[in-house]
């Protein structure tokens, strides 16, 4: 009864257009990209046109005291936008905008359901471009991958998604409207809440507005692959790249098992008689371009590798192009793909590879390992069937060791995909009590009727929501 | 008596020899770099030397009710460390070690009391630099930079504090430890608690490690000097050069008053029949340096400008020497020196160049400007006599017209300064009411019972006390 309520309320507001009740509809946002996960079917989903139908959605959550779950395109790989207790889905898709392109101060403005790839068309004429690039840069939104803080192949030299967001507008719990930072390269103004909801995958505040940092597009690159018959040779290569001062574009390494599936997949002239390729572009300046290929090829030959260099555009992007495969590749084996961020400081790339081995080995369960080597950041993806209760259990031992063994080796659950639903019981192992302390605390003290995509990073007690 | 008993707890935890209540030295820790503010006199400093006694520190003001000011070298300039309520002033001066350089990883881990340019002057042998460098860089300390984000000479190409800052270990307001961040490139892992307590001028915790970035230095540079007798020429300069894709690692202006100043203050052959004068350094690869360093005198040209490059590195050191002297060239002209950071769009820079001017007239009052052109992060200098209470009105007036003009083009109150004591009144101007709510719920979550540093960027009302 409240609930029709609420979206009669809703209707008005919105308009009918953009509220979604038709259970054939709601289905398809009851889950996202992550796997072996619990789904939950939203009781609504609203399709705001502005922030002021956002201010609405949140004040009609809060008088019916339903969850409000921000959504983009819903390629986490976290669970952060399964709308776990019913509730309203609040879907960002027709908030699709670039608001301004500011060349002189080097900034864009855009609404969150804007694609990442549409902002790097439509920054290209003028020559810069919008570093961070998950994998899913063609269909992931910018409000998402805020939210998310998104990492992707370009995160070595250029950085992820908070290095980039200058200024928000964020529509708050009590359902104010808050705009934090702006267009200058400097601003100390308060607590760093730009940061604060960069990342905050909607548990704090529904983003309306982004304004973003462009960077020059570099003039030149050089994109080589690089093939090793040992996995150890691979992770010493990459750790004395940047030793030797040189940080590529893009360091990205598949093992043996993902060159496998790739190839069998894509058909696209892989090598497949190696135990990891590295994909490497450098760029910036032709002159530096040069120096620093060089330096890359003498270190994989050093490192008893093979070496070659993308001749012309079709041959990078067919690179490239193998590369973005891999998860599509790996998904196809088996019904169930697992895809982990767990990071690593850089020298210790050599040791998480190793150890994945020995956990694969020891789990009798089958790892195909590729991601961003150079950032300490792989993609553990284990390959399994989740209706296998007795090897899921492995593959849920396994996760856990490969968590245990990156934290021990100085590193973190998550580089770039967050914690949403699918890391929150692992929270302790890294930031101990008094990180997940102050976690909640900082939640409860933004949204203490816990309505913000309630249930991710962490859990409100039923007492503390009180 | 409480007092008492709580100077006896600390000597008795810290040792008598990290606990001074002498008067003479207690007035030494009752002020800052900052003009025009109150001082406040504590009741004790103490200088703990570990972790574990900073952890006693809070505890034993927790149960005394007493609140603790941390402090660097005092060399903030928005009143940050002014201990306005009495209470405990925690001076870091003992815990001034590198703790870890790891090229490998490039990061070095230091404790807060570490000297900003000891940290790069044991980088350096690596080949590798810590960018930001505010003015004080000589002084500052690592623990008080972060706490205050501060900015500097660099933040144009390289970024302010924050974007250095991958961990820290953090003492709370509950006497808890918390660890957060680490050496991996990505993390995002919760919250992102890394850059809130960066910047938030030990009101939220208190700083006792941290894990920051290096890069590899630039191997080549090249430093000029531009001269405009046009102040808008100048601006226009500035602009063009970012919209040409150049970020100099340096691009820097002093207007007439600050080179008159400076040139009578230092000797050292500045040009003084100029209305402008630009700092301009460009570095990185030889072949990069050359491209960029021609554009940039096309440019200067082009604005009706002269410029010269230094020849040699005595040259070079003379040209960053004038720079650095702008600030105490300028406070000697009369007592008090009221040094702004209002901060604009790069695009802006010569809008609010021109509005400076106009304000000056307009209040009477002599305003040196300098500072970082290339980031629109100005300090106008204001240069009047705290015992001329007429003038010290015009002043302050002055000063309030400088914020709205700023706010009004989009910028920010302070680009690298932080709010502290100077700028709290003015906060609503930028973050709007429901900013400063934010604010005061955060601080609240952390510490309910502002512990510590109290009455910075916010306060809390006796009421949200309890």
């Amino acid at each position: 009864m409240a609930l029709e309520k609420a979206i009669e309320a809703l209707r008005r507001e919105l308009g009918p257009q953009n509220v979604i009740t038709t259970p054939e509809e709601l289905i398809c946002y009851s889950y996202d990209a992550t796997a072996d996960l619990p789904e939950g079917r939203p009781d609504v989903v609203v399709t705001p046109e502005n922030t002021e139908q956002v201010v609405k959605v949140v004040k009609i959550a809060r008088q019916f005291r339903l969850p409000v779950y921000p959504r983009g395109s819903g390629t986490n790989l976290s669970g952060g936008t399964v709308p776990l207790k019913g509730g309203i889905v609040l879907a960002t898709v027709k908030m699709n905008r670039i608001l301004e392109i500011d060349p002189a101060n080097l900034t864009a403005t855009v609404q969150p359901g804007v694609i990442i790839q549409e902002l790097n068309n439509a920054v290209a004429p003028y020559g810069l471009i919008y570093p961070p690039d998950p994998g899913t840069v063609a269909t992931a939104t910018m409000g998402g991958s805020v939210a998310e803080c998104s990492g992707g192949l370009r995160g070595l030299k250029y950085g992820v998604t908070r290095n980039y967001v200058m200024g928000l507008e964020v529509v708050l719990a009590n359902g104010e409207v808050l705009r934090c930072g702006g267009k200058t390269v400097k601003n100390v103004t308060g607590y760093d809440l730009v940061r604060l909801f960069t990342g905050s995958e909607g548990t704090l505040g529904i983003i309306t507005e982004i304004i973003v940092r462009l960077i020059p597009a570099p003039p030149a690159r050089e994109t080589m692959l690089a093939g090793f018959s040992c996995l150890a040779d691979a992770g010493n290569a990459v750790t004395q790249i940047i030793e030797h001062k040189i940080i590529p574009a893009t360091l990205e390494i598949m093992d043996r098992v993902t060159v496998e599936v790739v190839e069998s997949y894509a058909r696209i002239g892989l090598p497949t008689d190696v135990a990891a390729l590295l994909l490497i572009e450098v760029d910036g300046l032709p002159e530096v371009v040069k120096a620093e290929a060089e330096t890359v090829k003498k270190i994989v030959t050093q490192n008893n590798g093979w070496i070659k260099t993308a001749e012309n555009e079709a041959q990078r992007e067919n690179l490239l192009a193998a590369r973005r495969a891999a998860l599509p590749a790996l998904a196809r084996v088996k019904p169930t793909t697992i895809l982990e961020d767990a990071t690593v400081p850089r020298s210790k790339i050599t040791d998480m590879l190793l150890a994945l081995e020995e956990i694969a080995k020891k789990y009798n369960i089958l790892i195909g390992t590729f991601g961003h080597a150079g950032d300490g950041n792989l993609h553990p993806t284990i390959l399994a069937d989740a209706r296998d209760e007795e090897e899921m259990n492995r593959v849920r031992a396994a996760v856990e060791e490969i968590f245990r063994v990156a934290i021990s080796l100085g590193g973190t659950l998550t580089g770039e995909h967050g914690i949403g639903l699918a890391k929150k019981r692992f929270l302790p192992w890294e930031m101990g009590e008094t990180g997940v302390w102050v976690l909640k605390q900082i939640k409860k003290a933004l949204d203490p009727d816990n309505l913000l995509n309630p249930g991710k990073i962490v859990d409100l007690t039923q007492e503390e929501r009180n």
